[in-house]
């Protein structure tokens, strides 16, 4: 607008400022939209406003300069134009008329139905009815399509929590999901609907109680290399008491079952605890991770992580979380461990912070080394879960240290090997200049005739003399289970030390079947037909409905129609 | 060791066992190590140990089945051989002093300097004298070092407190480094002493009280794709009240004058409080960011970050947040702003989330969303610090949502813009289908006239239709700090919010000169040669002395010695 720096420009300015109301007609918010631009543009006139006449809408077009002289009402469109003289606000306000009539044409499509049940003749493959009407009339475009056995993403606000609720309640006797209302987001078989950013498909399915939340998660994922399986919203309210969290628990069903998802992300404002207690046991029971962001909810550092749910603090770590626990594949539960832990380090660093992690989830450990209380009466002999420091001075006077001279470890591994009450060994095995030249290969053999599980946290790098991959592999082979970092193999021990959770059966209704939400995708959009050209510019089919409210939107005759029908 | 699975047999095997004694012998620990394999390897022989007789390391062989029939102290070297008969035992004892022999001849160098005087007329650029002899040699080793006006990295441990102390007293008022006692490890100049990792030189300089917690770290920067300037071991005890932090807070000082340095990371053990306040301190005035994780401190949430300093609870988080805090530039104090924050949203989860960031450090902020205590009362007009969801129902009545016309939020950041009393303004970006074709474009020229800093938060990915990249560069070219999240953003906004901490005094003494940590890196090897070996394959100069214990380790006739040279 070249006219930018010249608007509000308050009472300083000549300008003259008229207004025009087209009592109760309804307009699609685009044509709004062109409507005010359109008569900015013109020879004269310094800024416009085309609103519904709420009485916020003529709050803002005042605090802007734009004080309306006509009286209207709530369903009344006002235009307001703010011109140089009294002639060029006259002349705007003379083309408003001509100006809707032009954008009314419509574009693309040759015929289009007046309504969902032709639009379905015309793409009945259409899994999907994408609903932007104003508020009012949204909840019943909405049943039509479940009647029609279509699933819904329902954009449009200003729908009420009970015609959630109800809309909701039916969509799942039947298997299928309402998005919405107040949805703006989602990817489903990789077209976005709404406002979606376009990702690369990968393995961590969204769900979420917010919009740009998905949009930011699904962006920060893509942009750490990831990618996303689908993201679904599921409304901002989904999650109150009223609604009970049904969209939520049926798409977390839907990407628990989805073979294609690997990780799960859930996110939302904080639900209600009926709500949230319900959907943390479904995801509890997924079988796979499942990264919880409820929005502005503390976390207490020890409650990061139960079972396979993670717990986030912001949509950046969501994101983070969900690409890291994708990428270690070895963070889940696979081969159980009962019995007591033996740790036998080379770094006292390492011994000590792998002491305290444990204590996180098994308790008591003996050591050589922390607090006089759990010290080892004679640190050659383990006793319960037992953590060794094999660099202390103890083991180190005279002789090398653990980190060159395997020997005093080696005999260590298999006298505990020996004992039947040890479940799993966890060793580090640190590289580089200074170091054996071959610690892998020492411990392989020794490794490879326990009957524990052992565990190796590997500090090196692909430049160490030792050369990284073939330490690791020869671990591998021998059957450790190897990690690099302390932090990563004290999570997969502690998953395996757990009791699996109970499997929560899924949420009441038919099951969503998987094919609602895979590609081919195809749509018919009833509403803001911007939806339509972003939904085909992504390749998906899409039939726009011409869709007009009841009686062009006049409230009285509207309802009078409706009574006469039944 | 072929014989490795028979060893440890116990009572069952018909093995002899036999010891033999060298009294009050000094030997280098890899020369005890190699007798010790060399005896194993002997024909008949099924286990053997070779060690200095204290009775920690008589117990470690009785334990392993190597019980000792002879007497000997703690000075006296003890070999023991468990071997299929009576005649292999006695072949093999028979054979330990040709052995201990074949190995002295040493290899490599071709004179071997027998003194460190000599030794440095050898190799005089030799900044760093490398000191691995038994404890009660090492002392006066490292002091004769700084003498001779050079650092010292001090592997050796069993060095009293005391002397450690007045070593490191002595180094700094001489603008020396001593590492150690006890240090582990060390990265200067490329070279890496003791143990280290071979790792990408780059931009993160550490300091450490703690030898396997530098390689932890440094491995895991590597891993994450950045790399190190500087790696400084000042030994386990450095910390503690005695010694007072002088390696650290001399490396900190060293690494804060560091142009290569960008960020520095702290570890240790937690320090005694005078010393972990000086340090903190020194840490807060390095202008460059800090990541402190000493072990075992648990740290709250809020207490995260406290300026420039950072708290990392584990090795591995360490590792990352240095290298989040390099590739993050724009996370540094570089535009001082005062005045009142206001955050136009588009997004309600986004303004959400900045809302609840936000009050970690400005309050109260007033919102059209969030607690009625803090409610606008007229969403249309900022109050102090304010935070607007424009997507909020009050603002988007038959209008459409901001994300896809922004003239409702155009004319906002107009009426912010003309506030003198309001210092930032926080936008978000959100680009994908469904949204504004080009927001960055409408924004930009609004942008670049206005007197407050203007910080965007960027929702989007390289793959939107918009264009990730010109959309930011857009936004950028009109004045506006971008960020790709809420959390950096905020934490950007959070830095040029506070008051620049006071620069702290260098710590007393000398400044350590920076040629000390640069390349190329010459070093006097006094004590283990596999040192030697590793370091010259690092490509360092190097020069061993052919170090032999006063009066050839005989405590008694070494004192006598001492005595009469005074």
């Amino acid at each position: 607008m070249e006219q930018g720096d010249r608007q509000g420009g308050g009472p300083l300015s000549p300008a003259v400022t008229r207004s025009a109301v087209r009592a109760g007609s309804y307009h699609d918010s685009v044509v709004l939209m062109q409507l005010q631009r359109a008569l900015a543009a013109l020879p004269g006139v310094l800024d416009a406003g085309v609103v519904m006449a709420t009485p916020a809408n003529r709050d803002v077009l005042a605090v802007g300069g734009l004080e309306a002289d006509a009286g209207a009402g709530p369903d009344d469109l006002l235009i307001v134009v703010k011109a140089e003289s009294e002639a060029a606000a006259g002349e705007a306000l003379s083309r408003v008329d001509a100006l809707l009539q032009v954008r009314q044409g419509g574009e693309g499509q040759d015929f289009r139905p007046r309504s969902l049940a032709t639009a379905l003749k015309q793409l009945p493959e259409a899994r999907w009815v994408l609903v932007s009407v104003p508020g009012r009339y949204a909840a019943d475009v909405a049943d039509e399509a479940l009647d029609h056995g279509r699933n819904v993403f329902l954009y449009s606000d200003n729908v009420s929590l009970e015609r959630e609720a109800a809309l909701k309640r039916k969509a799942r006797d039947r298997g299928l999901l309402v998005l919405g209302p107040d949805c703006g987001t989602a990817v489903l078989g990789g077209i976005g609907f709404g406002f979606a950013n376009r990702v690369r498909r990968g393995p961590i399915g969204l769900v979420g109680a917010s919009g740009t939340g998905l949009q930011a998660v699904m962006s920060q994922i893509h942009h750490l290399g990831s990618g996303i399986s689908q993201a679904i919203g599921t409304g901002g309210r989904d999650l109150s008491e009223k609604v009970g969290g049904i969209t939520a628990a049926q798409s977390l069903e839907l990407l628990r079952r989805d073979p294609e998802t690997r990780v799960i992300v859930l996110l939302g404002k904080p639900p209600a605890p009926e709500v949230g207690d319900g959907l943390l046991a479904l995801a509890a029971s997924a079988e796979k991770p499942v990264v919880v962001y409820f929005l502005g909810q503390q976390i207490e550092k020890f409650e990061r992580r139960i079972g396979n749910v993670w717990f986030a603090e912001t949509l950046q770590e969501a994101a983070e979380l969900a690409v890291w626990l994708v990428k270690d594949a070895g963070l889940k539960r696979e081969a159980p461990i009962s019995g007591y832990l033996r740790g036998l380090f080379s770094g006292g660093t390492l011994a000590f912070e792998a002491l305290r992690g444990l204590h996180a989830f098994i308790a008591p450990i003996w050591a050589n080394f922390g607090v006089p209380q759990w010290r080892l009466a004679d640190p050659l002999r383990s006793q319960g879960h037992t953590v060794l420091d094999l660099g202390a001075d103890e083991f180190t006077v005279g002789r090398l240290h653990p980190m060159i001279d395997q020997d005093l470890r080696l005999r260590r591994l298999r006298q505990e090997a020996a004992d039947l009450t040890v479940g799993v060994i966890l060793l580090d095995v640190v590289l580089g200049d200074g170091a054996h030249a071959d610690p892998a290969g020492e411990l392989a053999p020794v490794i490879a005739q326990t009957r524990a599980q052992v565990v190796v946290i590997v500090i090196g790098t692909d430049d160490d003399p030792q050369g990284l991959a073939v330490q690791i592999e020869t671990l591998e082979r021998a059957g450790a289970r190897v990690f690099r970092t302390v932090t990563e193999a004290l999570l997969w021990i502690e998953l395996q030390m757990e009791e699996p959770p109970e499997t929560e059966e899924h949420p009441g209704g038919q099951a969503v079947p998987p094919e609602s939400v895979q590609a081919p995708v195809a749509v018919i959009n009833i509403g803001l037909e911007t939806f339509s050209a972003s939904l085909a510019a992504q390749g998906a089919r899409v039939v726009q409905v011409d869709w007009r409210p009841p009686a062009g939107g006049n409230e009285k005759l509207a309802s009078l129609l409706a009574r006469m029908k039944k």
